[in-house]
């Protein structure tokens, strides 16, 4: 299939983007004329051109071409004027599109433009391929809320320290390693203050090559020092309650972080309201690393949309802390429970991925 | 390779009697000549011959034949006189050995037999393969102790039951399956009294054809009515304490079950005295299926050689009952750990095997 293999190239294209483009969506084109890529680009980094008018500016002359895109045009002024328009200017003859954007600006209405204005338009070639592949930001789009991964490493039976709080590390360099990358990949990390207390992660991407991400920290009662490692490295968001003191406040703004006053719950932060000021700053994805307080929250509330559960071959026994908190739960059909489940070995611990149903 | 094949053909014969034999271990046998076979045969059942005897007289004219085994042949007076001699006997002229018997009565002495009489020997073909076929045989054989196979089934975050109890079924039916075809390869199956009286197992074989294993319930007060599943469908053996009501004792006895007083442990009645009662009594393998508190007693022990944990893509919380109960560990390289870990899907499951290191 000629068309899938040139929506393959743009889809490897795209993925070149991932992590850098939020909060706009990955996006990957190839511009083909008589069976030849002309042109090729992707959406490199928000405020930097769109995938379609970077491919558009590499090609010499497209008039008559087809430009293959893994996300339909979006036809709105945001920080770029609308691609549809460019693509039409450029005498573009066909457009073959990935997956429809959710975006409610773009939704259907870009194909429309282009169609309108007399372009061919054929869409959903490898569409679930290229929809997957912006799943955080399909998701913050529609609701305005970040794409949550909770990420938990335990041993086999769900522990995440032993009894005297040791933890570091529960899972070997390679495990560790793919949480790196899925670090680079989200906006944000977050912990809750057990987990800065107890072990004072950086929460940085360091054994590989990335980005490091914004910082939350949830701390009802700002208990975390602010020599914590967490306030180095970057951007730092606090949520804490009216519980914390003042003057304790003052100082973490001084060093930088932002701090934002949440409401309480019976649970601490309430992290419904986190979720929603996070979206408001744009932040599509958050990657929740622990500890059991803070995954049992969002599971109770349904805020989690994906899990990645690192599991070392171990066992520690239920004096050990446990990975996930108090959920409250009576019965068996209640519980959270994932779908699309996919195990993985990653060195000598096992990775189980899976979506919230 | 021609060895392999014909020892290939030998293990599949083996793998018939895979859970019929005990105390005896699972052993195959095919007879060649002239690149032929012209006798097969397999141990079928403890008491019944074995499998070189059964292959010698399933073939008309071996003199001169090659006999493959994937066992060192015994040359001691058991439940049967010894194969060497009726190998020698036989006129057979070379005989290819997979695994040598880990029997101390046996132990390179079946093979030197064969030699000093003018039996050509070969042996290691596919050894691990053939060892590993009678994993519990040959630790069963040099400790005296049960092979214990630790069962688990567990949501992701390591809990088996919700805080009311509810634990039919975390796993799916696929995973309970895998379960009951383990009851048929075990001698006995092994549950706390925690369990007994939660769940009421049957712990029989029904979702597959399999034979029924021995029920050892471990209850230091015998609390568990006897009304309770686990006293129907043949052999039971509880293990108890002095705790015990007398009354209680003698009506079990009346009903069949074979009632022993164990020491008690601050962790209920004493799993290793557990384990040299079963030794004695020739269980060879036992699958311990929970619940929490002797799946701690077990690892604390050291009694574990087999991990088998389902794990049902799901959470609980840490106000639902968990996997495996204190272990009293503050270090993590105190952790007991698993090694050969395998993942595999099954239904909509994972499960993680491994072997105690």
């Amino acid at each position: 299939m000629p068309h899938e293999a040139f929506m393959r190239a743009a889809l490897r294209l795209a993925k070149k983007g991932l992590g850098r483009t939020s909060p706009n969506p990955a996006v990957g084109v190839v511009i083909v004329k008589r069976g030849r890529v002309i042109g090729k680009g992707y959406h490199r980094k928000a405020g930097l051109p769109h995938a379609e008018i970077e491919a558009l500016g590499s090609a010499n002359d497209v008039k008559g071409g087809t430009l293959y895109v893994t996300l339909e045009p979006c036809r709105h002024f945001g920080r770029t004027p609308p691609c549809t328009e460019a693509i039409i200017a450029s005498g573009i003859k066909k457009v073959v599109v990935g997956a429809v954007d959710p975006n409610p600006l773009v939704r259907g209405k870009g194909i429309a433009r282009l169609k309108k204005a007399g372009v061919a338009v054929t869409s959903g070639v490898l569409e679930d391929e290229c929809s997957a592949l912006n799943e955080a930001y399909n998701y913050y789009i529609t609701t305005g809320l970040p794409f949550v991964t909770l990420k938990l490493a335990s041993t086999l039976d769900g522990r995440i320290a032993t009894s005297k709080g040791e933890s570091q590390w529960i899972t070997g360099v390679e495990a560790r390693k793919v949480v790196h990358r899925m670090r680079s990949l989200n906006d944000a990390v977050m912990i809750g203050s057990g987990t800065a207390l107890k072990d004072d992660p950086a929460l940085t991407v360091r054994l590989i090559k990335g980005r490091n991400p914004i910082k939350a920290l949830l701390d009802s009662a700002f208990k975390t020092p602010l020599s914590a490692k967490v306030f180095g490295n970057g951007r730092v968001i606090v949520f804490t309650t009216r519980k914390a003191p003042k003057k304790k406040l003052e100082n973490a703004r001084r060093l930088g972080a932002e701090v934002i006053i949440a409401p309480s719950s019976s649970e601490g932060v309430d992290t419904g309201f986190v979720m929603k000021e996070l979206g408001k700053r744009e932040v599509t994805s958050v990657l929740a690393e622990g500890g059991g307080r803070l995954a049992a929250s969002l599971l109770r509330r349904g805020l989690v949309s994906k899990a990645a559960i690192f599991l070392s071959p171990k066992f520690l026994g239920n004096d050990a802390f446990a990975s996930v908190g108090a959920l409250g739960l009576k019965r068996l059909k209640d519980a959270p429970a994932l779908k699309e489940i996919k195990g993985t070995n990653i060195g000598g611990d096992i990775l189980v991925e899976g979506y919230i149903k």
